[in-house]
């Protein structure tokens, strides 16, 4: 293994030595004029105010969760979480710096060409692309190589320990698994604050920004007029910058520790009686008998879609194209995920690892394609669904809100279709773990996609410091080119997000299921139920598992709660507008001079007052995600926390689908009528499309993304706490 | 048995009787004006129209369904089928035929006093209650006293039915549960058209009256001058009160159903290897040595159930108390529970059947009466929810839309625990038929709750004649307050339909459950893979069945399905409004002197496209819910149905609470900001609560109602059709 383990080493830093060289090439470029390098001054440190507030909240509560970790098992499993934590903050640093500082430099460059700002955009996603999965990837082979003592055949067993000295209170586990677990926990944790609070803070800015200074008082979008302009691009930074990188970064290490977790306990099961069964199932796989191989290949195959995903960017970086560099990013990610394909199939195909985990990891790749596709059809103008719902539009306000939610519900027909059936074939090729590894092969060459989804906002920000600095018509029009190409390849980043997360989430529960059954098999603390009853429980002379009250009850409350955190993110949004509103009104109102362009905008309070509502309103969603679990884990046991966790996931999926397309779908329509269609500008169909696109845009970017999250972060913890929870409801 | 069901027997026969006096001494009050009459007239002839048309469309489906139910089981099973369908839809139309009798006799009441209008409004909601509920027990006693052999212990066995003659096709199951379940499912087939195709004629007809009428016109609700003001009086009827009896006539069928097929495969389950196990679990109930007993019990405890709504109706009628009738309401709903309790205690007490299932059924009774009361709680405008929305609209429709579905999301949370600890609870007590039997007790005082639910249509329509009549303001004030008082107690209503729905579909799911394995003991099909591999399936050493991939997949795919329903629906409202808003917009234009009421707008024009579009639209929606479980179940087999099956339930309950709620809020909030709160009517936020209202509608009044027969459908359909599905993908 400690050969094996120098592969994804060595290309781990050799990501984030290419991502500092990319960020090198970016602070390089022109700043531009002294009213450019003043908006972008404000932008940075108005996002790295709030960044560093946000950590601050986060710091406090990893420590203590941290500490319990260490209270409740060993320092190592604390040390481990907190390893994940700070590099997952890490990577939301290093990706909003590399964007803050990318902003105004693609503004300058578009006053030269559209192929310099293109560079100039796609360097500053590279930057963050490379940084998460080699972060992601370097934390984990360094938090394995400093404690693999518990992660060699000699000391792999299931230990128990007795918690508070007390034996009635003995809890069992594999330390391996729960210092990855816990690494992985880390990392999710610091996502989620990041994606909500991210999440609340960019579109509670960009909704009252839209409110008052579009409809009530006529000025365009970015004016620099309007108090929230800045407020508004700061969002896109910490929310679909810093928000998207910790987002990915916790799928990537999801996807590779849930195969890791199993690999473990396929290798402690041999001899134990309720694993030995699966393992016989897993004959084809050839896993039992290449236990260093196999603890290895999750870590050496992403390290090949790292790499392949590093060429890629290359590709795309140094094209001598002008034109189509739409189909040029399409291209490059293409050629990212057939390189992902070819590294692995070299891999397995001179390992004992075999084919079947090739297949798998193919799978999970073109399934992760095709979402991404369907997203695309889904938001896209360019397609049927998006200009119906922009011909519906010219009916009013409530028939084009009605109609995006239909578009919405409707479109998680073919994504759920190809879940399904890309489970299914990667169960068949190599059971649970052949769904882990499907999902590892969809997030494998994460780098790529992070690396093109960033580059949208950073665009995005250069149109508006172009129209804030007045500066000519052409520099616009060439920043909201770059913008239309970032905004479909963000759709189809939005889909692989949710796809890879349904699949990580997956593998997570998977991984959950069999350390809940395979480290009971050890000596029970006296008040849980012994281990014989299982099978009665299980067998289908009794009730089958998932018709048991108790796992029926847990599906229903896991369903509910994916609906409950939506409804606090979006109060959350909606609230933080609201108080927003008022502020904007207020200045307009008490200081004319503003809008005469004499004077001043207050930014500062506007980002005070978002960035206040950010940081309160992340607070109740997180803790229902941490808290749930674990409470009815306590409560119910191993068996319907199962159920939970299944029933949450099944109800994220669907939320999540449904959030993301109806919100992109009514965003496009309202700019598909912008164009001209049906009235265009200021026509009664494009005021309805302004409404549908306030409903959609809490949706799209706080809601859907943030239930990503959700579900893993619910899998990663019970994983954790697993060995704590009886095995029945307490009250049997 | 045979005298046990004399019982059930004579007092559906008195139901029906009561329903008939009610029905006559509707019609003998007087009918008001000519104008009046004229208007009933209108109302009248549109819902029958449009009734007669959903039933030649149900008729043909039903026959070529009945018939392929013939060709693949016995004639019985057709007959037993179509028999439930035709009592379903004779439900409906003896329902709308007292409702339109009952709405311009209200009005002209109303202008005598307040308890006069209130006993005819009250009588032709009863008429459907006690109809409701007494065709829905004495169709089933009659197909179980004309099939009485296949439910005597002599002829009860599983029995093996080879399709074509091809021994490879050979199906096992009971034949009298397929008797029953054939009977539930025509009841629900024709309750999902009803739902379906009433959902969409009623909301397209008010979204398309209020967009023209109320925005662009700026005339007032039920407006004569309005084209489409009939249509939306008839939809009310189509849809509030067609649907409403239809739906809960199918879901009190499938609650009880649910019983007897668990109590067929109990007896029948002695000496089977597969259930024996699962009749050990049973022995607090009693259930093996009382077959008789317990195969007459839920009938008896329904019976008991319509006695007890009967004589609280008749508590409620001859109440002479003038003022606070909503208490009298109130109390009349508490006395019918109460009632039903206390003759659910005397029968379990006295027989055999044993307190457990008395505790069982009071379980579903409190959680029916607590959903109800959170139901209320969300949406009713006496409470803070709906208070806050309302006060949130200030900031514009894109908030209003936003916060309202951040309260139906939030509201599924009460709801959802309630329904979870009462399916523990019921389990504890019984093991899955104890669940089955609270989803009874929830449904047995369907009588009165369909009484107090049709109240409200009737209420409403009668307020809008009076306006139309030009009748004095204190008439419409008084059939106002009546409306009112309907609002909160169809509230409940609503409530309680998803409630007894979650509950009915689990009981019948887990009838499918039973159904699925009990029948597989036998000799199996030759291509099917042979029992005994269950176990390894099953058992916690493989994978548990709730971790199969196929399971998942199924769960996944069946979670999807409510959203695709919903989507086809709210696009089947908002398409017809759409071909609405243009005829009316015509009408408008080319006929000046509508507006200046010196001529009549064209009525059925209005009522012909909105039927038009109501009838096209139910059948895609329909033809999903039927279809998706068979193609499912015969690819991936049994066990993976029964995810497909609770995954759609998970989905469903939440949708649909979120959907009720969302939407009934929306509507409250808009009622209470023209109270005068927030700046009161034509203020901003009043703008932006109408645009909530119209989102809302299709939501409560399509969506909602719709989804809970969506999932006792997909189940009903699974229970007739298991038989023929393999237990495992047939791929495999």
């Amino acid at each position: 293994m400690t050969i094996l383990i120098l592969i994804p080493a060595a290309i781990s830093v050799l990501a984030l030595l290419s991502a500092y060289s990319f960020n090198r090439s970016v602070v390089r470029k022109a700043q531009g004029t002294d009213r450019m390098k003043e908006l972008q001054g404000y932008i940075r440190s108005g996002a790295f105010t709030f960044m560093i507030a946000e950590a601050r909240v986060m710091g406090i509560t990893m420590l203590i969760i941290g500490a319990i970790l260490w209270i409740l098992f060993y320092w190592e499993i604390a040390v481990a979480f907190w390893v994940g934590s700070i590099l997952s903050m890490a990577a939301g640093f290093i990706g909003m710096n590399a964007a803050t500082h990318a902003n105004a430099r693609t503004t300058h460059a578009a006053g030269k060409s559209f192929k310099d700002a293109l560079n100039v955009a796609f360097s500053g996603g590279s930057v963050m692309g490379l940084s998460v999965a080699g972060l992601a990837l370097i934390g984990l082979v360094i938090v394995m190589l400093i404690f693999r003592k518990w992660f060699s055949p000699a000391t792999l067993h299931i230990e128990t320990r007795y918690l508070f000295g007390v034996q009635s209170l003995g809890v069992n586990f594999i330390r391996g698994a729960l210092i990855v677990s816990a690494y992985s926990m880390g990392a999710s944790l610091v996502a989620l604050f990041d994606r909500v609070g991210g999440g609340i803070y960019t579109k509670a800015a960009d909704m009252a920004a839209d409110m008052v200074g579009k409809v009530e008082m006529h000025i365009p979008e970015d004016d620099p007029r309007n108090p929230a302009t800045i407020a508004d691009n700061v969002g896109d930074n910490v929310g679909d910058v810093g928000g998207l990188g910790a987002d990915l970064l916790e799928s990537f290490v999801g996807a590779i520790i849930s195969v890791i977790v199993m690999v473990l306990y396929v290798y402690v099961g041999r001899g134990n009686a309720l694993l030995e069964p699966l393992l016989r199932k897993l004959a084809p796989l050839g896993l039992e008998g290449h236990y260093t191989w196999f603890l290895a290949a999750p870590l050496v195959i992403v390290a090949g879609g790292i790499f392949s995903s590093l060429l890629a960017i290359l590709y795309i970086r140094f094209s001598r194209r002008q034109e189509g560099m739409q189909a040029v990013l399409m291209n490059g990610t293409r050629l990212a995920a057939l390189l992902t394909a070819g590294t692995t199939f070299v891999f397995c195909w001179f390992t004992p690892i075999g084919m079947n985990v090739f297949y798998s990891v193919v799978l999970g790749l073109a399934a992760g394609i095709a979402i991404g596709f369907f997203s695309e059809y889904y938001t896209s103008s360019n397609y049927k669904p998006t200009r119906e719902l922009a011909k519906m539009n010219q009916s009013g306000p409530a028939v084009g809100v009605t109609e995006g939610m239909a578009l919405g519900m409707l479109s998680t027909f073919l994504p759920v279709l190809t879940i399904a059936a890309a489970t299914i074939g990667a169960y068949q090729l190599g059971n649970l773990p052949g769904v882990a590894f499907a999902a590892m092969g969809m997030l494998s060459f994460v780098a790529m996609t992070v690396a093109v989804d960033t580059y949208g906002p950073i665009a995005d920000n250069a149109g508006g410091i172009a129209t804030m600095s007045e500066l000519p018509p052409e520099v616009r029009e060439r920043t909201d080119k770059l913008d239309s190409i970032g905004n479909t390849t963000a759709a189809i980043g939005k889909g692989f997000a949710i796809g890879s997360a349904a699949f990580a989430s997956l593998g997570l529960i998977a991984a959950f299921m069999w350390s809940a059954i395979g480290s009971a098999d050890k000596v029970l603390p006296p008040q849980l139920p012994i281990v014989g009853q299982i099978s009665a429980e299980f067998s289908p002379s009794g009730s089958p598992i998932m018709m048991g009250a108790f796992v029926i009850a847990g599906l229903m409350l896991g369903a509910m709660v994916p609906y409950v955190f939506s409804a606090l993110l979006i109060r959350g949004v909606s609230r933080t507008a609201d108080v927003l509103v008022q502020e904007i009104r207020r200045q307009f109102k008490e200081n004319p001079k503003i809008m005469t362009g004499e004077e001043m905008a207050d930014y500062k309070k506007c980002i005070t007052i978002t960035a206040h509502g950010g940081l309160n309103k992340m607070f109740l969603p997180a803790l229902i995600t941490v808290i749930t679990p674990i409470v009815f884990g306590l409560i119910f046991g191993r068996y319907a926390l199962g159920g939970f966790l299944i029933g949450a996931l099944l109800s994220a999926i669907q939320l999540a689908i449904y959030c993301a397309n109806a919100g992109g779908a009514m965003d496009n329509a309202k700019k598909y009528i912008e164009e001209g269609h049906y009235g265009g500008k200021d026509s009664e169909a494009h005021v309805a499309a302004v409404t549908g696109d306030t409903v959609g845009d809490p949706l799209k970017d706080t809601v859907g993304p943030s239930l990503d999250i959700l579900i893993k972060l619910m899998s990663v913890i019970a994983l954790v706490f697993a060995s704590l929870f009886p095995l029945y409801p307490v009250f049997l």
